[in-house]
C-alpha cells in the first residue's frame, strides 16, 4: 500500500470549546474493513454542539474524539474478505456500524442498535482526517457522476430519507417543514422526490427562506417569535391559524427544529389522519397538544438517524432525483478545519452546509 | 307493522345534570334504513360526562339530547331498499353513520369523517329508548350463539380493535395497557386475541385490578399517586422505572386514561421502535417527553372512536376469541335508566359494565 | 336550468360491430347528482374490445350500451344535496359509483364492491353522450391550470396510481413496465412521480417505443416474438435472460399486456423480495413460473381498476407532477365519433391517446 | 470443556439413498460461536427428499452432507465474544447464518440473503449429530417451561409465523389451509395465535383431518384426486365450486402443498383483495388462474423459509399461545436415525413430526 500522502491529520475535540488537529497513525484495518483517503467531510450541527457544548443529551464528551460524519473518500486499501470495493474507488461513508446481531439489526432497523458504533459521537472518533479504517459494507461506491462532495451529502441526506420512509409521503401529498437549515431542506428535496405535489417551508430566517425559495419548495413562510408575555402554546394556535389562511392542511408536517413551539405547530397543522415526523432534537419534554392525535388520528413518528438510506441515496442522486450540489456553499482544506467550524457557527454569508477538503 | 309496545320511552337529557324519561313517536324509516326495537344499552362514560358536565370538548349539549349509544336490539320495520336485514333479526347497532362522500368516507377511515352523525354526540339523539330508525347497513345481525347483551358490548369492543388495528399488535407481542375500566379491559382482551403473549395492566384501583386479573391480563400494576411537591413528570419517570424492575418494555402501550402521567409513563416504558396508542382522551395539552420518541423512534398513534370494526367484532365474539359477557356487571329496565347512572357515577359494587334493558 | 344545445347525443354500441349516435332525452338528476355537458372523453381499449368483440370477460353485450368512460364535462345543472360543484364548474369524472354500503366500499377499496355501476362496462350506460347525469361527489372540481383535455386523461392514469399505490414503489426504486400503450405509458409517469430512479419500458412495437422515449422512460427494450416452437416459458426464460444483460432487475415490475410472456418475465425480472403488479389483463388462466414467487419472494398483485384516485391525479397534474397532453395525439367531434373508434382500432399515425370532444 | 460424550456421531447423507452415521471430531468454536450438544432435531420433509432424490429444485447434493435443521440443543462452550448464552444454557438453534452485510441482510429480510448457509442445504452440513458449532446469536434461549422437543419444533414454526406475518392474518380473518402435514398444521395454530376466527384445512388424506379436527382447525375438508381426463383447472374449478357450498371465502389461503390444483383453488377460494401464500414448493411452472388475481385483487405472496421469528416463537410457545406438543408423534435414537427417516418416508402409523433423540 502507498498512500498519496504519510501524514493522517485528524480535526480532535480535545475538549470543550477546543478543537485542535493532531497527527495520528494511519489505521490499519480489519480484514473485513477498507482505508480510507476521507476527501470530503460536511460539518454537522451536531460536531458544532459538541464543540460548543462538549455533549448532546446523554452523550458526553469525556476524552479527545476526532469530529465528523458525513463523509466521501477513496479507497486506498481493502481487507482479505472485501469482495465489492478495489483500491480506487470512490465511496460514500455511512458513519455508523451496528452490531449485526440483535434483534434491532436483524429487523432492519439497525439504527436503533443497542452497540452501534457511530462516528463523532462519544466516545467513537469521527471522520475528520486524512486516513479512516471502515467496515467495508457501510462504504458505498458511487457512480462517475457524483462528486465527492455530493458523496458527502448523502449522510444528511439519510435522515431526510428515513424521515420520508416512516412519513410514508405519497404522490401528490402536500407536506409542510420546519427549519430551512440542511436538513429541513433535504427533507423538502426528498419530499419532492417521492411525489410531494405542495412543499412549504416555515422558518424564522428570512435569509434561509430566500434559499429555499430555489430548492423544491413551493411556498414559505417566515415566523415571527412569540409575543412578550404568550405562552408557546398560545403563540402556535395563533401562529398556525395564521398559516391555514394561506395554506392548506398538510398530509405530512416534518419538524427539523425540534422547538417546542414548532412541534406543537406540526400537529395543528396536520389533516386529519395525517403524520407529523420529528426530525429535529429539541427539549426533552415539551408541551403537546394531545387533542389533535386523539381527536383527529394524528399520528407522531420519530427519528433516530436512519437505516438503509445509503444505496437509495446513490441511486437518486446518481439519477438526478436530488440535488444536493446547491447546498454546498462554502468548503475550507482541512488544515483550517477550526475555520470551517466558526464559519458554521456564524452562519455568515448564507452558509447552508460548509465542508471541510481533506 | 305491528310493535310489541305502542310507546317509545326516551333516555333524555334535558340539561346538564337532569336525565328524564320521555315518550316519543315511534320514528318513521327511510328507504335505506331500519327501525329497530332497542333491547340493550351500555352506558358509556361520556353520557356520563354530559349527563354531569353538559359536555365533552368542543361537544357541547345545547337542546335536550337522547342518551346512550352502545346498543343492540330487534329488527321491527324494514326500509324498501334493505335487502340485508328482515324483520325479527337481532343486530348490534354501530352508533354513527358517516357521510359515505368525503375523502376519509371513501378511503376506509370513515370515523374521521367531518360529517359524521354519532349517537348521543351533541345534537345528535342517542339510542337509548324503545325504537330507533338506523341506516341499516350500519347495523350488524348478531348469530343465535351471540345475546343481546353481548351485542351491546361491540360498541366499546370496537374501540379496542380499532386501538389493535391501528397499533398492529402481532404474536408473541408484550402489550402494557393503562386503565382497568371497559374500554382498557376490552384492550386486553384485544390484545390477546391479536396474539400478545403478555398483556400487562396498571391502574390506581385495585378493586379494577381484582377484576383484570381474571380478564385477560398477565400482570397488574397498582399505580401510586404522585408525591407531595412531585411534578407529572418526576413521578412517571420514577414510578416506570420502578415498573421495569419487574416488567419488560412494551412493544405496544395502550393508554386508555388519558392522564398525563399515563401517557408519559407509556413512552417510557414502550420497546425502542414500538408504539404508543391513545385511546383515552385527557386534557388537550400535555407536557410529553418527546425525546422518547425522537431518540428511540417510538411512536404515538390516536384513536377517534373506530370504524369496520362490527363485522369483526361479530365473528371474534361469535368464534370465542373474546368473551365479552363478565363484563357486563349490573342492569336496570328503561323505566329505571336514572338509577343506572347514579350507579355508574358511584362505581359501587365492582361495576364494569351496567346496561339498561329495552 | 337552460342548455347550451338541446340535443343529446349519444354514442350508442347497439351489438357488436354497430356504433351508432342516437339522441336520447337530457337525463333528469337525483338531489345528490349534477348534469354534465360532457366535452371530452378518451377512448379505451375496452370501448373498442365491447365494439369489436360484444364483451370482455364475463362482461356481454346483452342490449345496446352508450360507450365511453373517460371523460370530462362543465357542471349545467346541481342536485338539492349538492354543496361542493356549482353551474360552471369543470370537471374531471370518476366513471364508477359504488354502492358506499358494504365492506369493500366502507374499507376504502370501493374499486371491489360488487354493486359497482361502470359507466359502459354492461348494463351501465357510458359517458360519450352531450348530457350526462353523475353523482356528485364523484365528480372532481380541477383548477384552471388542468384543461379538460387533461382531466379526461385521468381516468387511465387512475389506473397507473391505483397500481402505484398497490405496489408500493418508493423513491429510487428501480420499475419495469411491459406494453407501451397508454396505460403502460401513464404508470411510466406515475412510476417516475412516485420517486422510480429509472423506469425501463419493453414492448413490441418499435414505434410504440419511439414515443416511450420522451415520456418518463429511461429505457427501452424491443421485444421480438417468440421463435417457431418454442414455448412461452422457453421465450420467457431466454428473454428475459437477454434483457438482464443490459438491465438489472427491478424492484417493481408492472404488466400493462396482460400477455402470458410479459406476465412470465415480470416474475423473472424482479429483484428478490420485489412484486409484480399485473394491471393488463389477458387470459384467464396462465403458466406462471411460481418458484420465483417461493423462492424468492417476488410478490404478485392485482390491479382492478381503481379508488381514490382522482383526488390525486388532480394535484399531480396540476402541480406538474405528471404531465398527461403528450398521449393525447388525436381528436374528433362526437359526430365522428365512428371515425375515432376505427382511428384507434387500426392505431395509425403514431395515435396513443384518441379524444372524442363533444 | 469437559462433554458428557466424548463422539460425535453425525447423520450422514453420503449419496442418493445412502444414510449412513459417521464419527467426526468435535468442532471448534469461533469467538461469536457457540458448541452445542443436539439433543432433538425432528426430521423435515427436505431432508427426505435429500435422501430419496438427492436435490431439490436447484440444490444438488454433490458431496456427503450431515442432515437435519430442526434442532435443539445444550450450550457447551462458548466463544470469547458471546455475552448473551453460558455453558448449560438451552437453546433453540436457528439453522440458517446469513451475511450480515448485504440489502437484504440490512432490511430485515437476511432469509433472501444470497450469502446464506443454511444447515443440510448442499453445501452446508446439517445438525443431525452430537456436536454442532454455531453462531451464538442465531441461537435462542428457551426459559424452563419450554422442553427441547418443544425447541425443536421453532424450526417448522417459523415457516408458519413468517406466512402469518406476510399474510397479515388480523383477528376475525377466515382463514383456508391446504395440507395438513407438520407445516400446515402449524400455520393452522399460528393463524389461530393470530386471533383468526376460523381456519379451514383441507387434505386428500382423511387421517391427517382426523388429526388437524384436535389441532387449531373448525372445519376439515377432503379433497378427492381429479376425475379422470380432467384437467387441473377443471378440477379446480369443480373442487372449489363444491367447497364453497359449505364454506365461506377466506381472508386469508395458506397453500403448504405446492401442488398446483390446491394453488390453483387457493386463489378461487380467497375473498376480494385476500391474500393468498404459498408456502409449499411445486412444480416450478405452474397454471395458474391469474384472472382471480386481476379482477379481484387477490395478492400472491411467497414465503422462503423466515427471518424473525424465533424471539416471537419462544414467547408464543412459552405463554402457551401454541402448543406443539401433540405434533411429535414418534422419537428415534440418534443411532437409530435410518430407521426414523425410513419412518417419515413411510408415514406410517400416524407419524406427524418425528424426531431424533440425540
Amino acid at each position: 500500500m502507498t498512500l498519496a500522502q504519510e501524514t493522517n491529520v485528524n480535526v480532535v475535540l480535545r475538549k470543550q470549546g477546543e478543537i485542535v488537529l493532531e497527527e495520528r497513525p494511519v489505521p490499519t484495518i480489519e480484514p473485513d474493513q477498507v482505508l480510507l483517503n476521507i476527501k470530503v467531510t460536511g460539518i454537522c450541527g451536531s460536531d458544532v454542539h459538541y464543540w460548543l457544548h462538549g455533549g448532546i443529551g446523554d452523550f458526553k464528551l469525556k476524552e479527545p474524539m476526532v469530529l465528523g460524519h458525513e463523509s466521501a473518500g477513496i479507497v486506498v486499501a481493502v481487507g482479505d474478505k472485501v469482495n465489492h470495493l478495489k483500491v480506487g474507488d470512490r465511496v460514500a461513508v455511512e458513519p455508523g456500524v451496528a452490531c449485526r446481531k440483535c434483534e434491532e439489526c436483524k429487523t432492519g432497523r439497525y439504527n436503533l442498535c443497542l452497540e452501534m458504533r457511530f462516528a463523532a459521537t462519544p466516545p467513537i472518533d469521527g471522520t475528520l482526517c486524512n486516513y479512516y479504517a471502515h467496515a467495508a459494507d457501510f462504504c458505498y461506491k458511487i457512480p462517475d457522476n457524483i462528486s465527492l462532495e455530493e458523496a458527502a451529502c448523502i449522510e444528511p441526506l439519510s435522515v431526510a430519507i428515513h424521515a420520508a420512509n416512516r412519513s410514508k409521503i405519497r404522490s401528490g401529498d402536500r407536506v409542510f417543514i420546519f427549519g430551512a437549515g440542511p436538513v429541513g431542506l433535504l427533507c423538502a428535496a426528498m419530499a419532492k422526490a417521492s411525489g410531494a405535489g405542495h412543499v412549504s417551508m416555515a422558518d424564522i430566517s428570512p435569509q434561509r427562506l430566500e434559499f429555499a425559495k430555489s430548492y423544491y419548495t413551493d411556498s414559505q413562510i417566515v415566523l415571527q417569535r412569540p409575543d412578550a408575555g404568550e405562552s408557546n402554546i398560545e403563540y402556535s394556535r395563533r401562529t398556525s391559524k395564521a398559516i391555514l389562511e394561506t395554506e392548506e392542511k398538510a398530509d405530512v408536517v416534518i419538524d427539523a427544529t425540534g422547538a417546542e413551539t414548532c412541534v406543537q405547530m406540526s400537529l395543528m397543522l396536520t389533516k386529519n389522519g395525517g403524520c407529523v415526523v420529528l426530525v429535529g432534537m429539541g427539549s426533552a419534554v415539551q408541551n403537546i397538544p394531545v387533542q389533535e392525535i386523539s381527536a383527529r388520528e394524528v399520528d407522531i413518528r420519530g427519528i433516530f438517524r436512519y437505516c438503509n438510506t445509503y444505496p437509495r441515496a446513490v441511486k437518486m442522486i446518481s439519477t438526478g432525483s436530488i440535488d444536493v450540489k446547491p447546498l454546498i456553499t462554502h468548503s475550507y482544506p482541512l488544515k483550517n478545519a477550526v475555520d470551517a467550524f466558526e464559519h458554521v457557527k456564524s452562519g455568515r454569508d448564507g452558509a447552508v452546509k460548509v465542508v471541510i477538503l481533506g
